[in-house]
């Protein structure tokens, strides 16, 4: 999935697919009443702005349901955009991918929509910097433990008048005034056995401990649940889409303390014995007031704290450094996670292929398909693979000009597919201890000229990314270019990154690694990293062709001469690409031997996984004309 | 001429070619007598270490000879490697490039060589603060002129012990000892005609002005002396291979002043009436002190400033913002420079190929031809075009195994020619108001498979990042890795960036554009870059394929998704690419294409330029293949 429309995916809170996490959205009346009572607790505090974030106090990607505030407070489901209240108005700002969908999800009457990106319309600092011009001097209210310390120090630029301030309200108003808000974790934690991770939390613990002492702190606050899921082998079920738990962690010199309140089976405390004891949720903040109390020197790591935490630690000794050791720790794969990674994407290539499979049978046979339709023969699919525990992201099934809406996240029931036109799929499931994401795009019927001209363009893109060996030190940045040199020599380009980092039976989404303008991460050995340049154009339909492969050392090279390791991507992702999409003539002599090669080891690897009628397909799928 | 190289090339202060800059070098007797008379100054000034750092106070690529201190004081010619002096000892610290040089150069009875990257060896800085463990606290005394602000820094943090201190010593101390010091500046100063820059001066003072408006400065003061004959359309003769003169300009919204030394023609100050006011070289300090007496905010920029300009600034209110103006404007060429560089490119081009010409006549004719002979050759052809001043920088002209010396300067007379082996062709000119700066490597004899295969690959390089079309704001750290894409992938690489900017008729090394790792700026239409990859074998040979390109504008193409400019090279180098070294199959028919194509446009551009058994000799090294 790409990382610009990831944030899209996930406006689905309810995604409308078989699928664990499903529920009903807030309506007008609704909306309307919460309004009125945060106001109403406005006055209390004193104040005339108060502001609701997208993002929860973990600062991840997909939100649990009862962290939704801005859902609660405003009607919007997605991904990103800010609410601020004033005493008699209520202001949404959100950017381009958003335009439409506000407007179908927000009542005007209760709500002004702000579209930045738009002539004339404001972000919200903007628009805060002009309400203080209008309004005289204001004091914005926010809930300091959803806000970042860079997101506050925005804020607190764009009110300029004497006598303005930011005020941290202490209790979040949302929550206070939302009767219907659902319940909070419930979902039991578990413990992944060292056969799926590798590596046990003691040897974790170690490790994080050294860089620790390294750095000089004596304690390290992790706020981000995939982090505390990784250190502590743990998972839960907390977040759609993540297998995480909403926790905090704090690691000391000799001990560790999760704080969560998720239940926790009688195992788990017991496997965990020793290395992490266990603390309510809400016990955080007297902890870290009992880290400053003690002189302790404390870490805290500028992407994932919150304005909330750096008040708690505020008069003590601070370390930080950006990232936080457990980022790059968590972004190298160990053998063992390379192992189940590897046999987890052969299960989703089987269960991807049989539906492709299948979906040719019924077009065959002349039956009607929605999108909606193939998502859920793609589901069920996937959940025949032993391991299968949920999808990793909204499937994306964008058929036709669908392919071309960036955000496009639900699958359409009265979308059907006709000849014609392609199906863009993207898709990826939590299976066995790994992650998996990628993207085909098939053409319904036979395709024309101008769909293969571009579907090449965009696998020559995949394909000299995929092939190509580089030294270690090499960034995504200095690796983007060649995905998109093919596209660029004929005008064309896309509006996302080419790759970017996945979890371990964890975010589809992780870092630090990054195939794009922003990649200044060196690609190390063990890093799994997507590769999905793209092609899209408004009417007509989109084109994307994602893999998922781990960077590991080419051997039998010559030496570097700067005494430097060869690296090279290793696939992960077992799908045949559309081959009666591919204008084959038009591929190098290089990119052929590799898409041949491919294509052959994804029947060698799949074919003993599918029935006979399915191999036939994959058979088919993987065929190759006579090389030029 | 490679970045990394270029350091080692300028390391010829006395280049024993044709050419305007010859001087001698200093003895044994010279280096110690200087060495001792520095000591008993040293005693006068209470320090017991002096640091000669290889810079000036101009921090440029290249320095005239009266300020090759470092030099003057050790008898070492290279272009890096600074000198510290103790009262009984002396050192040179020197890097991988240097290990060599500086023991052929360097009397060890009264200097030590360190060469660092060695083991066990020791750094600048390592020295001092194992010096100052040994021997206490340390009085380093230091020219504060010839350091940059970054490196006074870099150097106080080595000294660790209570009362070691950096000692900015007043009066440089090499050069109150140094009796046979050349003169200075006695070359006139002259102005180009506004044919060759496309700018007046006064338009170019209007957009300085309107920057240091924007920044808020009231003064901007130039030291680097390729931007004060950039902003002044003055050139001189101060400096081998720049044609700039010692000067430094301070700019202020009513006035500009030059200080300089040099001669100035009755009709130079005429010409900048009312523009550019000149003083002396040394009024400088003062008018310094006025502008802070006067509370005058000053634009320094970090680069290019000094320890000694910071201290003459400390009371002032400071702008820094790196770089200065004139930076990003010296660099985006106007279409009279572009056009005047096409001209001189075409000239140079044609020089090259008689120079090639003559050399397989004189070769087939059995005749002995060296190294030197051949730049002596290529120097007589350059000097033939109408416009021409001088070489750009020291010929690189290295045959056989002396293709891959990283440093390789001084054409050898003894090193003959031979067949089956290449010649590494590295050259370029000043002339006619633009720079030069191309390198070939050609076959001499028939070249063998492993000597076509790895030109093939460097070239495909060349090539991949010649046909790149891309979006504007795309930097030069995107675009390195397609000039390596294919030698990567056969487990080759070079150490040196794949392009830098080159000034119109300034310097051939200038920024701040790089195609390489640190290439950070955005390319933008007008820039002059080169492309440059090579492969180096030790005592097999070397091969690198440089020809410079203005970035322009790519018209006729789709519209950009994100609304970006579509960008392109447009080649300015006119030499054919030895065919004989060409394996035509391995070429994808990209990349033929674009070959076959520039080699017509070579031959077409040159023809009419050459003489009958020149034109013949090129004809035939434009031919091509039938397409595969």
């Amino acid at each position: 999935m790409s990382k610009v429309e990831s944030k899209a995916a996930s406006s689905a809170g309810a995604p409308p697919q078989p699928g664990p996490h499903t529920e009903a959205a807030d309506d007008d009346a609704q909306v309307g009443a919460r309004l009125s009572a945060v106001r109403e607790r406005m006055a209390g505090h004193d104040i005339n702005v108060y502001l609701v974030p997208s993002a929860d106090e973990h600062q991840n990607e997909y939100l649990p349901a009862h962290k939704q505030r801005r859902q609660a407070i405003s009607g919007f489901t997605g991904s990103a955009g800010d609410v601020a209240v004033t005493p008699i108005e209520a202001h949404l700002f959100v950017d381009s991918r958003y335009h439409v969908q506000a407007d179908l999800e927000v009542d005007p009457a209760l709500i002004r929509v702000h579209k930045f990106g738009q002539a004339g319309e404001q972000e919200l600092t903007e628009w805060l910097t002009a309400h203080e011009a209008e309004h005289g001097p204001l004091q914005v209210g926010y809930d300091p433990f959803l806000m970042s310390v860079r997101t506050v120090e925005r804020l607190a630029g764009a009110l300029q008048a004497e006598g303005s301030r930011l005020v941290p309200v202490t209790g979040n108003l949302v929550d206070a005034v939302w009767a219907e808000r659902p319940a909070g974790p419930s979902r039991p934690i578990y413990a992944l056995p060292d056969a799926l991770t590798g590596e046990p939390v003691a040897d974790k613990l170690a490790r994080v401990r050294s860089a620790m002492a390294e750095a000089g702190a004596d304690a390290l606050v992790l706020t981000k649940l995939d982090e505390v899921a990784w250190l502590t082998n743990l998972r839960g079920g907390d977040v759609p889409y993540n297998p995480v738990f909403e926790a905090y962690l704090i690691v000391e010199p000799q001990r560790a303390i999760c704080f969560t309140d998720d239940p926790l089976p009688q195992g788990v405390p017991g496997a965990l014995e020793g290395q992490v004891a266990f603390a309510p949720y809400d016990a955080l903040p007297d902890a870290m007031r009992g880290l400053v109390a003690g002189g302790r020197t404390v870490w805290l790591d500028p992407a994932g704290t919150t304005q909330g935490l750096q008040l708690l630690a505020q008069d003590a000794r601070l370390v930080s450094r950006s990232p936080n050791p457990v980022v790059a720790m968590k972004a190298v794969k160990n053998p063992v996670e390379i192992t189940v990674s590897r046999d987890a994407h052969l299960k989703a290539g089987a269960a991807k292929v049989r539906s492709f499979s299948q979906l040719a049978a019924r077009l065959r046979e002349g039956q009607r398909v929605s999108e909606a339709d193939y998502a859920d023969l793609l589901y069920e699919e996937y959940a025949r693979e032993e391991g299968f525990s949920e999808l990793s992201f909204t499937t994306i099934a964008a058929f036709g000009a669908n392919g071309a809406i960036v955000h496009y996240g639900t699958p359409d029931a009265r979308q059907e597919l006709q000849p014609g036109e392609m199906l863009l799929v993207d898709s990826g499931v939590q299976i066995l201890g790994a992650t998996t994401d990628d993207t085909r795009t098939i053409a319904i019927g036979a395709p024309d000229a101008h769909q293969r001209e571009r579907f090449t363009s965009v696998l020559r893109g995949h394909i000299r990314l995929a092939l190509q060996i580089f030294p270690e030190g090499t960034t995504g940045q200095m690796l983007d270019a060649l995905a998109r040199s093919p596209l660029w020599n004929e005008g064309l380009d896309y509006g996302h990154g080419t790759g970017h980092g996945v979890g371990a039976y964890l975010n589809v989404h992780e870092g630090p690694q990054s195939i794009s303008s922003r990649g200044t991460v060196p690609l190390e050995p063990g890093m799994i990293v997507s590769n999905e340049p793209g092609y899209y154009r408004t009417g007509w339909g989109g084109i994307r062709l994602e893999n998922l492969y781990v960077v590991e050392e080419a051997l039998g090279l010559p030496s570097h001469p700067g005494g430097k390791r060869w690296l090279r991507f290793s696939p992960l992702t077992a799908i045949p690409f559309d081959r009666t999409l591919v204008d084959w003539p038009r591929l190098t002599r290089e990119e052929f031997q590799w898409l041949r090669d491919y294509h052959a080891w994804v029947e060698e690897q799949l074919a003993p996984r599918l029935d006979e009628p399915h191999r036939l397909w994959l058979h088919e799928a993987c065929a190759t004309p006579p090389a030029p």
